[in-house]
């Protein structure tokens, strides 16, 4: 039989992930499959979490990779924090604000929303009015909202929760390793990534953190999380580096090299230079489609680096273009989801992909497609 | 920084799995990446489900690998067709019929169990008498008992089912690729594997399949499945052929790669071929096992031929016999879980693993050590 796997081009991913990847991580990926007790592959596990612990800026202990893709990671994050009848505050402006919603209502929790439109932040004026008569045992938002690329404001919306007992849980799949991300500077309880983003990994992973404050809720559930695949307290014995590692599943092991490998180009690269890098391609983005003729959907201050969503002009088929930009030229970029199909196309520029000459060659393919 | 992935050995995997990767899926792992809606990409999905239609014998349309390890395809297979009250049996002999009952109980199920001796198969007669006066809406079992070496017996378990309401959900981890699995013979209407036993994929996903009856209890839930990463009706809209793809969650794109490149590899060897191969290298490993004075722990008609569950000997170190494989000779082989914990080895002929050259590597370390 033809093997499909032998036509697959490189396809440059300029769409709201996965991201390009680097072509150590793809080496790491293809590296000899250890068990998964194996004292070897142990030592690599311990450094993944130290390498988490430096990406996310915290010292939570229960820091690791869920064996899923970031959902796997919201799901996570919801399942352990709440039990039937918790009242749950979701700030929404984008899909996975929505999805977050969604989730939290199956799992029975009493869901009190306050949603923004969407192409704007949230607005801590209005989340501070709705704290000031209602508690709360979760409030959660999106740092990155990747369906419209705005960036909401987490440090000030952390420093109205201050002094209440709400623990707050923070979605950072599209930040993390593209802008700083500081779990323990925000106070944030609860936090979930996915790995085919900023730090440019195939999907696959989803890293997570969980505060004291949080696992300390788990360990005092009145019931059991409905969930064993995803119960932290379970992941945690097998994860934690002080105590005798008991199996739960089977991990993902070849996965996880790929994620150590992300994490220490990261490293190594230093989370300034990465950062600026996502800034320069993110700026170098924004001035040439300008010279294109095409606006930015986000004002400037909650415009989001690594996602730069663009307004289709009138008249365009946005499909088209995407496909041609595809088949044509060999770029993925992203159309708009839910209420914004049709009206924004959305370009990643994400760790591995955020380099000037991506950037150029996209705006080369744009401008012969649409001029 | 010193990179701890270069200091990776390659081990035998006699385990319970993971088992050895063939070097045709390890290049495939590392293929570059595409995006999860990309057409040449969703060629691929297609073809992975037909040739996971095959190995497992079914005509099922919601065939597909699940974004997560084989414990998330129990978890998805559960928490899809299980309602809060619904009545469940579960048929145990070992830890993963065991787990599914932890499962089904988080979930709000009204479990009732059959428990049989560890190393001892599911009797049909005692099922037989349990069904004269109660019905269930699920029952479910371990097809290949990776904690013991046990095979059931499905066929015989899928006859005393017919004419009967209840759903069957069969656990096919350890058995699917390395002896027959027929889906559609046995009547199944639910199953899940992993790709890291006798598909000798690494770790990563886990193929899942539902008949048009657990279908349609899934459509005419009273409830929303009460966890959104693993609904599988969500799960469909992305995955199933003649319909729109609609996004769901990002699907672990390389992880695919290598679980195609697996099936493709089963298929061109063939089925009768692998399961031939399979049962030569259980043969050769028993006579030998014998021939060094060790015994079986289950009885020759319930033995699985990948998974060969030994009974350690007095006076023997198991742990430390499992640590000089390991450290001395670069083989990993299993411990006993729970009950057994301390009293067998696990010894796994799995996929790739199932070479007559592994076994007597295996058997000559072995000599070393105890001799």
């Amino acid at each position: 039989m033809d093997n499909l796997l032998k036509g697959i081009e490189e396809v440059l991913l300029m769409g709201p992930g996965p991201s390009c990847v680097h072509p150590d991580v793809y080496k790491a990926l293809s590296r000899d499959t250890l068990g998964h007790l194996d004292p070897y592959f142990i030592k690599i596990m311990d450094e993944i979490q130290v390498l988490l612990q430096e990406v996310m800026n915290t010292k939570n202990q229960l820091t690791l990779p869920i064996s899923g893709t970031g959902s796997a990671g919201m799901e996570s994050c919801f399942v352990n924090l709440i039990e039937p009848k918790d009242r749950v505050l979701i700030l929404i402006n984008g899909v996975f604000g929505k999805r977050m919603q969604e989730v939290s209502t199956r799992l029975g929790a009493n869901v009190d929303t306050i949603e923004f439109d969407w192409g704007t932040p949230i607005g801590p004026e209005v989340v501070k009015e709705k704290l000031e008569n209602n508690t709360y045992e979760v409030i959660a938002t999106v740092h990155a909202e990747t369906s419209t690329g705005v960036l909401n404001p987490i440090a000030e919306i952390s420093k109205l929760l201050k002094g209440r007992d709400s623990l707050f849980l923070v979605d950072v799949v599209t930040s993390l390793g593209g802008i700083e991300v500081s779990l323990d500077g925000w106070n944030i309880d609860a936090s979930y990534s996915g790995s085919q983003k900023c730090l440019s990994c195939p999907p696959g992973l989803a890293p997570v953190s969980f505060s004291d404050n949080a696992f300390s809720k788990i360990m005092n559930r009145e019931t059991k999380v409905p969930n064993w695949y995803l119960d932290m307290s379970l992941i945690g014995q097998y994860w934690q580096q002080d105590r005798k590692r008991v199996y739960h599943h089977t991990a993902p092991v070849n996965m996880l090299y790929a994620l150590y490998q992300s994490l220490v180009l990261f490293k190594e690269e230093g989370p300034s230079n990465v950062f600026k890098r996502h800034v320069e391609c993110h700026l170098k983005l924004k001035e040439g489609l300008k010279g294109l003729g095409l606006e930015m959907f986000v004002e400037e201050p909650y415009r989001l680096p690594m996602l730069n969503a663009v307004t289709i002009p009138d008249g365009v088929d946005e499909a088209e273009v995407r496909k041609r930009l595809r088949m044509e030229h060999k770029i993925e970029i992203g159309g708009g989801l839910g209420p914004l199909a049709g009206k924004i196309w959305r370009i990643g520029l994400m760790g591995h992909t955020a380099r000037i000459e991506n950037v150029e060659r996209l705006l080369k393919a744009l401008d012969a497609i649409l001029n």
